[in-house]
């Protein structure tokens, strides 16, 4: 029979695991090549615009293959309903059955996608963390922190962003989450601050330029999941000691490794994959005074192991 | 609200709506370009050997958009489990919603594809069809005489199979359900005796030659939907006076009409598509000597369609 899961029983099932080594999993068997993910799938809609994408794949020799189906139908504010919305489905790789289908509404999207960021913190960051930066208000801005800031045992940030009433909103939900949150419009003060840096905007133009990025500084990158998006300069991925791809074939097509390819600061030889930093750390940062950058396009490996890793939950 | 839907209330759902009608608008709107189908996604699996399908699609300016996922474990029989298994999805094309999930096990997929060999048989049969002849005694074997008899008011058939015990299984159920059946392993008897022939076999080299059809006799091909399955005679599409493509495009890559052309018996530009026939009869067969050929693939639109009409007979 299939299991059909609605977000509240989700939610409840994520609380007894762990997404981040779920995930970390999940990359380094990526990056052994042990997994099929053909290109997504994408319908787009003119009127009203949106788009949907299907990502599937599967772990050889695993149990299960998964497909995913995401949406985003951005005039959906104006009828009172999320932007974005989505399920997973999760099918045996034995007999083809359906196990389970996890209605959940784009949230495992949201928690995979936080769960990265928080792998290649655990992976990169200097030893000690003084400040987190946040570039972004959002809901990724908020989740990336949330799932960050317990493996770096650190819980002093500053948050950028564009307006008022969002940075507020920000410190008001982090501060009551235990985070001392500065805010501010000033990218510059951002760097100067903090060694931990997390960008999730949808910026088009780079937000953070090289000069301002102190030694030491890891900077992870994951709102730049589009061929035009682009949040960090060029040139800090040129200059960088380390700059990491969760795929790298995916990261020469979008994000800001595609960006400084393109702009000639950076060579394509110099990339190296997260899954292959997490099983041999001296790939990595080797010292405190390195500067690192994660490039995170998002891979559907990080959907197979967080469906995989509910309906563990669920079952058990 | 998602509603899920189980196999049973699908089958109750279709005893009150009309797939064939439904079927042939799609191949319309299909013909007309107003219908966006991507290439189908595929996974492939080793051990156990299997494969999964997902395709999706909408209707421009329709309320929703579809995605079926289907898959084939042929070692399944020896779990006692059905080789086949799927399921559709159906989301709103205004707002990206889900509005309903439809379990149907791979159903509705013989359905939709039995209703487009019906959706063909009414287009392309002669005026008086003497006997139905049908290749293949397995569930399209069965389904596509049931969905097509009742267009063309025939009764008498004559079924060809490899295996005695599947052609007298054959005769039984149809039998039971009010037909005259014949059996026979000589493919020949069937073009003598038959001027409504369907295909419906997996077979890779063919089974009916040109020689022994009838002036006025109608093929419907429908059981080579990949580039090596070959049911009839390249020769027979090359002296057909109508040959009749559910796709044009996807006929060229797969099917008779694939095939056709690979042996150089076939012309691209003789090719019309079904639902361009459906809109405009006199594309299609002009008079009741001429010999008709229609080849089925399976179109993304027919998910499309047959998901649709039984949503609308679930909600009304």
């Amino acid at each position: 029979m299939t299991m059909v899961v609605d977000l509240p029983r989700i939610e409840e099932a994520l609380k007894g695991l762990d997404p981040v080594a779920a995930i970390a999993d999940g990359f380094v068997a990526y990056s052994r090549g042990r997994v099929v993910v053909p290109p997504p799938g994408e319908l787009i809609f003119r009127d009203p615009p949106g788009d949907a994408h299907i990502k599937y794949g599967f772990i050889e020799g695993d149990d299960v293959y998964v497909v995913k189906i995401a949406s985003g139908f951005y005039r959906n504010a104006a009828l009172g309903l999320p932007a974005n919305s989505g399920l997973m489905l999760m099918f045996s790789q034995k007999t083809g059955a359906l196990d389970c289908i996890l209605l959940d509404e784009g949230h495992l999207t949201n928690v995979r996608t936080a769960a990265a960021g928080a792998v290649a913190a655990k992976a990169l960051a200097p030893s000690r963390v003084e400040r987190i930066g946040v570039f972004g208000t959002g809901v990724q801005g908020r989740m990336q922190l949330e799932y960050t800031a317990p493996l770096v045992d650190c819980r002093k940030v500053m948050v950028w962003g564009r307006r008022d009433d969002a940075l507020a909103a920000y410190k008001d939900h982090m501060g009551a989450l235990g985070f001392d949150v500065e805010t501010t419009h000033d990218a510059g003060a951002v760097a100067a601050a903090c060694n931990l840096i997390i960008t999730a905007t949808p910026a088009t133009s780079p937000l953070l330029r090289h000069g301002e990025v102190r030694p030491g500084t890891h900077i992870t990158a994951m709102g730049s999941d589009t061929p035009d998006k682009n949040e960090i300069d060029p040139a800090i991925l040129g200059r960088a000691d380390v700059v990491v791809a969760d795929s790298i074939s995916q990261c020469l097509e979008r994000g800001e490794i595609f960006h400084a390819i393109e702009a000639g600061t950076l060579a394509r030889d110099r990339l190296v994959e997260l899954g292959n930093v997490i099983a041999d750390p001296s790939l990595g940062r080797i010292s405190d005074s390195q500067i690192t950058v994660a490039d995170l396009t998002g891979v559907a490996i990080q959907d197979i192991q967080i469906s995989k890793a509910v309906y563990r939950a669920l079952v058990t």
